[in-house]
């Protein structure tokens, strides 16, 4: 198809429904190329790409040796399932790669096509893997508020914001939601510790529920669309001591942590706790074919293989081709130290944020682990008070549009989670194009016009 | 990696949890090659994919063209969001094309990675349908025993068979299960026309829960997992008209039915009925890679993308190198002219089916659309009683162990739904392997060691 700019725009306006759109977003920007941290729209304007895609592009875009090694397995065996004796070599040296990388004792891999399949699964796992043993009864999820897993049904019901379930209920049921740990909001635990808040709570509401009648735990180790809420570093270990003595499970959902955006492969490692069940996807790939992966505690995999196996499993289980794209970006995130890097270019992305941010009355908090970082906007400093969102005109669209730096929103934090190869020179445009419009936002959340832009 | 074939195979046995496979199947089949409608396994041995993979390869294995195409969009834009006003030109072009071939009035598309997710979405689509119409207590789905719709918690509480919930509940609530158009099993229907009773039926399960409270009915046109059950064909057109009359959308799941395997682009074009939505995935790649799209009656769209837009989004959504490949998945199917010969060679192997099988005690029904078959296994043609399973040595098991001929089990029935691309020879051939084991197949589900295997 040989398009026109305003024909593909025109055509996108007519024909695709995209996630979240409001009716009143006349604009769209369809992209057409990329390389590194830069991606190119149709109109051949230029992009710096620091939400990578959508929290994913660990090894940046355009890749010539991933769409070598796609080309290569696309055409020895482009599919084969995977279900019951089935199965293909790509897939059982991607399973045995991430069994080595994974923490110690989750020897087992389930593979699904993403992060919303990861959870679906999770949570059948979980519930099952008590069935099987004996405790049918064990039927119910512990989540949290702000929480974020995906929309398939059932992660969609672990979901923290009421968005999730409004014209879509009745969801699944047996689902309780917890405080998130959030430190900056430090109004949600009374004064007390956060961390001390949330374990007395936690205790609470298993007694509430009864231990013997709780699943699992599903949980974001660091709350990504809820803004990038990281934890107290005792918060997950003593969650896990809580879980341990009820006998409930822990699963992370660690389709944005993983793959070394925290600077380990696993958050569960950084924050050094084990899961029962970790769910990834997104960085497994970089983006550049859809898949993902659950790693599986050995027990859990014990009772799930038994008898007849476990009952459920999508066409692309296993994929070859995926498995084939995920082998060359773990390649190449270990080929060049992405781990090491995404410590090291995430403090300097961080420093360049505070200097360039930190003065501003609408920066409240910024905070980050390797490269996840967000810059929780506030009317001031002292009062905290969350700054109003205007659907219309919000920090990040006019930060795109201004300066051509893709950020993302996330409640009234702007959120940034770029390529781990992000160099020095990026990173300064970043924090210089988010200042260019903070600096003009005021406390009510309008953003004045540039005196250029407006000349 | 350089593994032997039995390092493979163990590293599989350590490592995956594989969907549906018992603990007593010790046997692996690892697949490493395959082109045209064979695959091979690391041991050398070749098999023919009577399966399509898992109901996909509509183009066959092994494409050259359809690597090339993934290569050129990988290397140029692999991936970036199509949330919010984000798209890629790929995505578009697949969007123009997928409304060209649908019925009319299904003018929009929304992309998910595969029919799993489509599933969890036509069900959000519709409880949200009404939410957004003013109507929000529309929020019960009508299935029906037997159907399949994936394993999200949305689609598999759907799904008519205990298998998908056993361990899984609680499940979605407000799902009602209808019986299915199944004419060969006339005893579902007590000696009445098989449409007259169901239309019936239907009536009253609308009259019971109430037609102010229902969003839609779910449904495969053609029930792939059920037995590839066959409606008589007034059926869709009378459920049709009843559900119009009742302000209920229809979700047809094509996942496996679309893109040719019925001789048409999409099996509603077959049945002569436009449904509100289309759940399409599998077919649409040839499994070359992940993806999924729902066809949107515009309608629908018009609802969803209304005030702040379908809050609802998948990662992958518009993956560009995925729409590339769909792209030239289409182009092949168009080119080769496969969906005339999905209907020639179909009737070829039904028609081979029938003069190798129709004989045999144990063979109940063959039946076919375009290039879908199925064969019914009963105790004996009088009674029709199913034929009793052995889970340790099914039919569909010893054939592929001593044929090479890959058929799949559903429940009772077996079967095949190849490459559209078979060739007469090939139709012959597992013509003749399924002969060869059910020849030997008793009524009570025994079959009998082949004298040259125990010789």
């Amino acid at each position: 198809m040989t398009s026109t700019p305003d024909a593909l725009v025109a055509a996108d306006r007519a024909r695709i429904i995209h996630p979240y759109l409001p009716a009143s977003a006349e604009e769209r920007v369809v992209m057409t190329q990329g390389s590194g941290c830069r991606v190119t729209d149709v109109h051949g304007r230029s992009y710096l790409d620091a939400t990578g895609g959508l929290w994913l592009a660990q090894i940046g875009h355009g890749r010539a040796e991933v769409a070598q090694a796609a080309q290569e397995q696309m055409s020895r065996l482009e599919y084969f399932t995977s279900f019951w004796e089935f199965s293909n070599d790509r897939a059982v040296e991607l399973a045995c790669r991430l069994t080595e990388l994974g923490p110690d004792g989750l020897g087992h891999v389930y593979f699904t096509s993403g992060g919303s399949e990861g959870n679906e699964a999770a949570l059948k796992m979980a519930r099952y893997y008590h069935h099987r043993r004996g405790e049918p009864e064990r039927t119910w999820i512990l989540a949290r508020h702000k929480a974020y897993h995906g929309v398939g049904y059932g992660g969609s019901s672990a979901n923290g914001f009421p968005l999730y379930h409004e014209g879509f209920a009745p969801m699944v049921p047996h689902i309780s939601h917890l405080t998130p740990p959030w430190p900056y909001r430090s109004e949600l635990y009374g004064g007390e510790d956060p961390t001390d808040f949330l374990i007395r709570e936690l205790e609470e509401r298993i007694a509430e529920v009864g231990p013997g009648r709780i699943a699992a735990m599903l949980a974001e180790p660091i709350m990504g669309v809820g803004g990038m809420l990281v934890p107290p570093d005792d918060y997950w270990p003593r969650v896990r001591e809580v879980l341990d003595r009820h006998g409930i499970l822990l699963i992370f959902d660690e389709v944005v942590t993983a793959y070394g955006r925290t600077g380990s492969w696993f958050a569960a490692q950084h924050f050094g706790v084990t899961p029962d069940i970790i769910v990834t996807a997104k960085g497994l790939t970089s983006g550049y074919i859809p898949l993902g992966a659950l790693l599986v505690g050995d027990h859990v995999a014990e009772q799930l293989t038994a008898g007849d196996g476990f009952p459920m499993g999508y066409t692309y289980n296993g994929h070859p081709v995926a498995a084939a794209v995920a082998l060359e970006n773990l390649r190449i995130i270990e080929r060049e130290g992405l781990l090491a890097r995404a410590v090291e270019a995430g403090a300097g992305l961080h420093a360049g944020l505070e200097a360039a941010l930190g003065d501003l009355p609408v920066v409240g908090e910024i905070r980050s682990v390797g490269m996840m970082l967000a810059v929780e906007l506030v009317t001031d400093k002292e009062s905290r008070t969350p700054l109003p969102v205007r659907p219309e005109r919000m920090p990040h669209d006019v930060i795109r549009r201004e300066t051509g730096v893709i950020v993302r929103d996330a409640a009234h934090s702007l959120v940034l989670s770029p390529p781990l190869i992000l160099d020095p020179a990026e990173a300064k445009e970043i924090a210089a194009g988010m200042r260019t419009v903070l600096e003009r936002t005021r406390a009510d959340g309008e953003i004045v016009e540039a005196a250029a832009s407006t000349a």
